[in-house]
């Protein structure tokens, strides 16, 4: 904890959890034992001990290509909020120290647990195994660690106890002792998301559980698992150390059937973080009861403004990168990349438009050349939506590099559209998934006005940028400053405008329509509990 | 700053602005000063150089018996937000240190200011002059820079830049530097009250401002002037500091024809501090934009428990100060008073239920035996309708004390009433003003379990209990501390249930209705800004 704690002050590197699924980290066995645990569990009743159960409920199948045939305990929203509040006083009770343990011992057997959670991420995502393990194991506790460390440093701002001495001139001073205890705020709801199921709601469920807020996890109905598995050790966890298990629900439904609308609408629901989209994000903190603080990160357009590179085929292969990798379908994916439409300067020459634009492209195919690597980067998609996306889509421009099916499962290679600056009407809006745009605009300068003014507008969690202006830098990072958006400057190599790293990289910054929160800044964790104080003159 | 930091962590006895009126401390000629700027302010226009002034407005009469006379210069909403906009860029440019300074050098000023602003806070909210110099000046300066300490030590806690160097086994390392930048949020709105016109808009005010937003200040129609030389004055630091005096702008409107729902519901407007009734909270919290934080001190319902007290003359002298302090018009102040029905064990022998109300009635009269004292201690009513609340109260229980005009100003002593437990409707309902019930229960359990409860339902910021018993306190403080209330144990003597110290006492807990803010705590400021980032590869 102090690790960590010193790692949130100086932001460098900094992880407890090895991001490399090796045997020598994880133990020579935990290979194979996270992938019999996985195969062990298809076709089963997950079992939830204790856990309130009226129905069974589970209709997950991997992008992959197969059904998992899990079925997991169910109940519905009144049910889940009356445990969830009879769990509340023995938790409140605990205080800052036990809330804390507790989640941190939770976070530590979550890591011996990453590659069966691997698994479980990539057959509800369709991520490939690497990242999921990386993403949904190592890096997912990192942002639970983070969140947990935020909220630690936050509760023990304040001192348990203190005397204060105020001076009466000639007389003996007013000596008053004052006593302060954290009190959680009540229940709070977990909404977690298809793609990143355990990334994007650890931090709110540690958030909240380090808070002593009980907290009910509301997985996608396609992306349950990953969420099961998290719920059942943390309650493990939470018995064993003599608490209620019910602290940490699971709000388990089907699909069509959801009971996330249900769930939002109680009053008891005092805090709310959720990942998904803006029209239902808007649902939310309309229809959340007043006074009760919702947590959001939604999507956005995500932009690169190509204005000039000392290094055109590393720029165009991290770019290419960064299109590929688990095929758009990550929030901080770029969609929209501005070019000058005279082209740009590089270490090999002028380049065109179409030079750039299909640089990019060459570097997709070169890194997809070979299909196995292709599936082990682009994944699959998650949703069978988002290949309908990418269908319609072609028409939007005039295609640079075509989208085909990978090797293995539901799946499409990153889809390249040239358009002009005025086609505000394919590029603006998003178009989640392997679907990107070459926007042709006059110069650098507007397009980042334009990818500063779509942020602010639209939302975006990032940008980049590849310029070798050193005057142009530092203004370019203050327009996308003013528009809430984190920048990445002339990235090359093995760095990519996707990756956040917890501890470091704050992800999301809560001003624009991306998302209203960040993990995680002290704004997240400060309004999960209240401090109250008892005081009376000190005894004689 | 240093002091204010430490002084936060520790939360003992500290200010830097001294609360006795006092020519020894503000200067020989500053009483005179102050009296001769308050006097030679009546019946004038008040200028604010540059603001933008669409006609005047002023309707103000003092409590204590004339009207003011005095016109400030006012604009309707569209013009008050273009002119906070257009002063938003270079504001929000300054950057930490200088939105810090700006609001130091302001407080600074505000403290020289301290006398005239006493006559001020005097004749807006009908307190006596030693109050209104207190609480309208140093405590106010206090509240202001707790608000600044906190909002830099959040501000601090991000560091400008960093370095972060990720291993890649025998590789060399990944290396990025990260640039972070504070951003603010947008327009502030500040919406004062009538009672602590300064007290209660200073933590938001600058708290808003030491973020870098751009804020309005919405006073209270009748309590125009302490505002007014407030923004006047910041907007003079402000504009010799060279930033745009719009930074800080005041919107003055008249009874009857105020702007405050205009400015509330303006999209542009992302924080709202307010003070004030719970049912406009209501309506401020439905109609902000979405997104827009709203931070609210609202009503409430303040209860006193006695179960016993080895100090009985002690105790009913405290409580009567605390219920005769302006006239109970503190949002501090107690209302309900429970006594067990059988009466309570004293230093003085067993008390009946009567005669420990009648002994509270009697230190009333005590301390309000003569009659400039008894001004001194009451001021005078804020707003009429409290003396016809006074009038009408009278029939809600059995009169032990009844309410009298003092010798000066709008004014009534204290009214005490004694109810039944099950008169509810009598005493749970909010009395604001000179009214305070004594209400009869089985014993002092079943007390702390109504005003706790009362407390979950209705709001309370203060609560306070006089035991003996030091097995049942720490439970009685856990109840309170359950239902988001202070305690204050067993005071007696020169320290009063109402008051509230800055850089020690967490005014409102944000856990009940009487408010979902906390002055201040961290969670006050760290959604006041937002933290953006640009990164790139160390350059070789």
């Amino acid at each position: 904890m102090d690790d960590a704690l010193r790692a949130l002050s100086a932001r460098g590197f900094w992880t407890p959890f090895p991001e490399i699924p090796s045997g020598k980290i994880y133990g020579e066995t935990a290979r194979d034992d996270g992938q019999v645990a996985f195969d062990s569990a298809l076709g089963t009743a997950f079992e939830i001990p204790g856990h309130p159960h009226a129905q069974r409920v589970g209709a997950e199948v991997s992008p992959w290509g197969f059904a998992l045939d899990i079925t997991y305990p169910a109940a519905d929203a009144p049910a889940l909020i009356a445990a969830s509040q009879a769990a509340a006083p023995a938790w409140a009770e605990a205080g800052p120290e036990a809330w804390v343990g507790v989640c941190l011992e939770i976070l530590t057997r979550l890591n011996a647990m990453s590659f069966l959670m691997g698994h479980a991420v990539m057959h509800t995502t369709g991520q490939a195994f690497p990242m999921a393990f990386q993403a949904g194991g190592p890096h997912a506790q990192d942002r639970g660690l983070e969140a947990v460390a935020m909220a630690w440093a936050e509760m023990t701002r304040v001192p348990e106890s203190a005397l204060w001495e105020k001076p009466q001139g000639t007389a003996a001073p007013l000596v008053i002792e004052k006593h302060w205890q954290v009190v959680p705020r009540g229940v709070a709801l977990v909404i977690g998301c298809n793609t990143f199921p355990t990334w994007n709601s650890y931090p709110g469920l540690f958030a909240s559980l380090a808070t002593g807020n009980t907290v009910i996890v509301k997985p996608h109905p396609s992306a349950i698992l990953p969420l099961a598995l998290t719920v059942r050790l943390a309650r493990e966890v939470l018995a064993e150390a003599g608490y209620p298990a019910d602290a940490v629900l699971l709000a388990a439904d089907a699909p069509g059937a959801e009971i996330t609308q249900d769930l939002v609408q109680v009053p008891a629901v005092r805090m709310i973080d959720y990942t998904g989209s803006n029209a239902f994000g808007d649902w939310v903190r309309s229809h959340a009861a007043p006074g009760t603080q919702a947590y959001t990160e939604e999507a956005g357009v995500n932009s690169i403004v190509i204005a000039g590179t000392d290094d055109f085929a590393g720029m165009c292969a991290n770019i290419a990168f960064s299109l590929s990798l688990y095929s758009g379908q990550m929030c901080t994916a770029p969609q929209d990349i501005f070019v000058p439409r005279g082209g740009i300067d590089t270490d090999m020459g002028h380049k065109s438009f179409d030079e750039v634009a299909k640089g990019i492209a060459g570097a997709v195919d070169a890194l997809l050349a070979d299909p196995a690597r292709a599936s082990g980067v682009c994944g699959t998609l998650a949703n069978p939506a988002t290949l309908d996306r990418v269908a319609q889509a072609r028409s939007l421009g005039r295609v640079i590099r075509d989208s085909q099916p990978l090797a293995e499962g539901r799946s499409a290679s990153p889809l390249i559209l040239a358009v002009e600056a005025g086609e505000t009407d394919a590029y603006e809006a998003e178009c989640f998934g392997p679907i990107s745009f070459v926007v042709a605009v006059d110069d650098a300068e507007a397009g980042v006005a334009r990818a500063a003014d779509l942020a602010q507008r639209k939302g975006a969690i990032t940008a980049a940028l590849y310029d070798t202006d050193e005057d142009r830098i530092p203004r370019v990072a203050a327009a996308f400053a003013r528009a809430g958006v984190n920048l990445s400057v002339n990235l090359t190599g093995n760095i990519y405008v996707n990756q956040s790293a917890a501890f470091s990289d704050f992800h999301v910054t809560g001003a624009n329509p991306a998302g209203n929160a960040s993990l995680t800044d002290a704004a997240f964790v400060a309004n999960r509990f209240r401090v109250a104080m008892w005081r009376r003159p000190r005894a004689a």
